[in-house]
């Protein structure tokens, strides 16, 4: 026997169970994302390497799978490459490469068809996406992103709307959640009225670290990257801002009250929060400053949502990015989106134990097959019966009556029908309960009405 | 403005109307997939490059989109390759390919997983497939498959069953179609009973040529593959093939009576057409023995399927392979699958106007936005109306009523919700037909009785 095959690492191979707990997430997402107007596009899994390169930091550019170009791609090689840098050749002999995101992907679709698009653009996206990191747990070099955005439109009821997806999304799949929202503004407020305007980053990277960390230890960070010590004083009632909603409002308007960004944000982050008061959500929802997830584009809004009862990080997030296409060279289209990420929700819903009974994912009910007359006989029954949307097979081989019964018990087949010459006879099915182990004998019709 | 950006040639993004399309025709092959138990199973789109070469010939191998290896690529090179030979270097800088169909990825997984598996396995599967051919109309570099086998079986009841769901597939899109059938086993009998058991590819090549080339220039091709003149004679009642079924079994009976495999096939193509007979199939069906598609690896039955009503090749094909995953050390493992041709299905729908009306693609309703007011009050309708299941939306923006009309229009959304202060006052919504231009004032109750 030659070797076992094997796939590449970080890749998987999904089952029939798997596949159906999978479909059941992407259904469920789907589903609410049509009911709120959105429409389905797809993009090429490979993109021009000219299209992803640079746009997701140096780091980025280097967990980007490229795929080498067809035919004699050594041709327009003209050193010798035991001295060069594969990171000058490979340009030279690749073209193309797989997908990093949607969001890329789907910048470069909105300006390619813009003549075509009606703005604005509500999209979603579920496709794989790939990278070349290094598999580890819960970490894949394929995976599902699952993107929702509205591109083209300034109005904050995006937002809202997008939490109102989250919302209905995670109560159709029954997981609790709490939404935690930001706003770029406001950290850019910070970063100014503590006179650091260049640090946002670091400081905002800092504060994420609080829960992990402490205050301590945050503050010291802080010190590290250069933040003068009157500054760092000033972050404190930030960095541990607390109480009502209304109060950490009332706190940062205060703090907040000479830098017109800051302002901004706050004003941006009360309208939704203000939307979503008399919405009745059944997720919880939040005011988060720690929230610092694609500070390099994000520019308004920032969402995040976590399970309340696994810790698992964030299963969703996104935010609003001013200028997403002007890498494409169409400026000043603002868009808002958020990302559900299924391999997350797919642990989530293992833990919780909230999958759906598999009832659906396989066949209702199986003939066994007692030879060719009856087999021919049970071909015509099962027309009817499938034609009743029932799922029905006949086990195609006259194997052992065991056999058949395992194969029907394992793929978790709910009712056998056994048809040998008497049934025929009579015009009768044996229906077999594999449950209950319950039979009984009735007609094709009385079957269908039985298994409806 | 930057330079347009473009996707690779071959490559093709999917606008929410052809996505609409495309999905219809996926959902409707994969309902009758699941009525008839078989379950879906996704591998992933890059494979070991030592799984997929040498597996579709050498002009299979050449069509392979090779993935770079990450990071230092070159560091395994040892000489200068300007000198060298890409053939030879590429096995040096790339381990993996994207997968080139779904045959050989599915043999893989079974043999990875054949401990798991529940044989007979009836899967199906349906994702891109990439090749590095030429462009040309009609044919990409990307595209999807859409595969349904049940491996682990012998019975010719599974290939009966695979012409079921083509007529319930084809039935269900609303398709005519012819479905034409032949078996390996009648090709290699003819190569025997004339005395050329080698040339069996060659005489199928030719015979399968007689709609296009006429009879005179197969018999001249028969010649110049070297088949003697006394062996073409033999073949003449063969090409010349006609009158019923009957007449046709009758005849091949006559002609093969001393191949032992001839009569196989016979035997085996005779069971399945009588089962056919008694099963009330929509599409036409008949024996076709200038079908020579994937004669390379199918062992018995051969089935294509023709458009009855557009003229653009196979829709759908396949065979039994009696060794599949011998490929994969894994011997003795008989499969029956056949594919559809999700690009074609497409072109042949688009051509008889027979996809359905768009009325599932779109919003039901939108909510003209008068202002912030009137936006968040709306926003509460439009929970009600969702939970009904209705899509529906809201313009983001207050943008002006004609802008947000146009926006309405050119969506195809068929309704139209007019909500200002007055409506809000006496809880009622205007709602416009966009067709008819109709207008009248509901509560939002009647409004969901109305769209429901």
């Amino acid at each position: 026997m030659a070797q076992k095959p094997s796939i590449p690492k970080g890749t998987r191979d999904f089952s029939p169970l798997e596949m159906y707990r999978r479909n059941y997430i992407f259904d469920t997402i789907k589903e609410v994302f049509k009911t709120y107007g959105y429409q389905a596009i797809e993009t090429p899994s490979m993109e021009n390497l000219s299209t992803l390169m640079g746009k997701y930091g140096e780091e980025g550019d280097k967990l980007l799978f490229k795929v080498l170009n067809s035919g004699d791609f050594l041709k327009k090689i003209t050193e010798d490459v035991r001295e060069a840098d594969s990171k000058r050749i490979a340009p030279q002999i690749s073209e193309k490469g797989l997908r990093y995101d949607l969001t890329v992907p789907f910048a470069r679709y909105v300006v390619q068809h813009r003549n075509e698009i009606n703005f604005p653009f509500k999209r979603y996206q579920i496709q794989p996406v790939w990278r070349a990191d290094r598999p580890q747990k819960g970490r894949y070099r394929e995976f599902f992103q699952c993107d929702v955005d509205v591109i083209g439109s300034n109005s904050l009821l995006n937002e809202v709307e997008l939490i109102l997806i989250i919302d209905e999304v995670f109560k159709n799949l029954g997981i609790k959640t709490e939404v935690l929202i930001n706003n770029r503004k406001i950290l850019a407020g910070i970063a100014e009225v503590i006179g650091e305007p260049e640090k946002i980053i670091d400081i905002t990277v800092a504060i994420d670290k609080l829960d992990k960390i402490g205050l301590d230890k945050v503050n010291i960070e802080l010190q590290e990257k250069g933040i003068p010590s009157q500054a760092i004083d000033k972050l404190q009632p930030i960095i541990q801002l607390s109480g009502s909603l209304k109060e950490k409002f009332e706190s940062l308007t205060e703090i907040l009250k000479d830098s017109e960004v800051g302002m901004k944000g706050i004003e941006e982050a009360k309208i939704i929060f203000d939307q979503l008061k008399d919405l009745n959500l059944e997720a919880k929802w939040n005011l988060d400053l720690t929230l610092a997830r694609g500070l390099n584009y994000y520019t308004g809004a920032i969402i995040e949502v976590k399970a309340a009862d696994v810790k698992i990080g964030s299963i969703c997030g996104g935010g609003r990015y001013d200028d997403l296409t002007g890498i494409f060279g169409l400026k000043d289209v603002s868009g808002v989106g958020i990302s559900f990420g299924a391999d997350r929700i797919y642990d989530v819903l293992n833990e919780l134990d909230q999958f759906p009974a598999n009832e659906q994912f396989t066949s209702k009910l199986m003939f066994v097959n007692f030879g060719d007359q009856e087999a021919k006989y049970c071909l015509n029954l099962l027309q009817k019966i499938r034609k009743a949307k029932i799922k029905a097979e006949l086990y195609p081989d006259t194997s052992k009556m065991k056999k058949q019964m395992t194969y029907a018990n394992s793929k978790g087949i709910e009712y056998v029908a056994l048809v040998g010459e008497n049934e025929m006879k009579e015009e009768l099915i044996t229906l077999k309960n594999m449950n209950s182990g319950e039979q009984k004998s009735l007609s094709v019709d009385a079957l269908i009405q039985e298994l409806s």
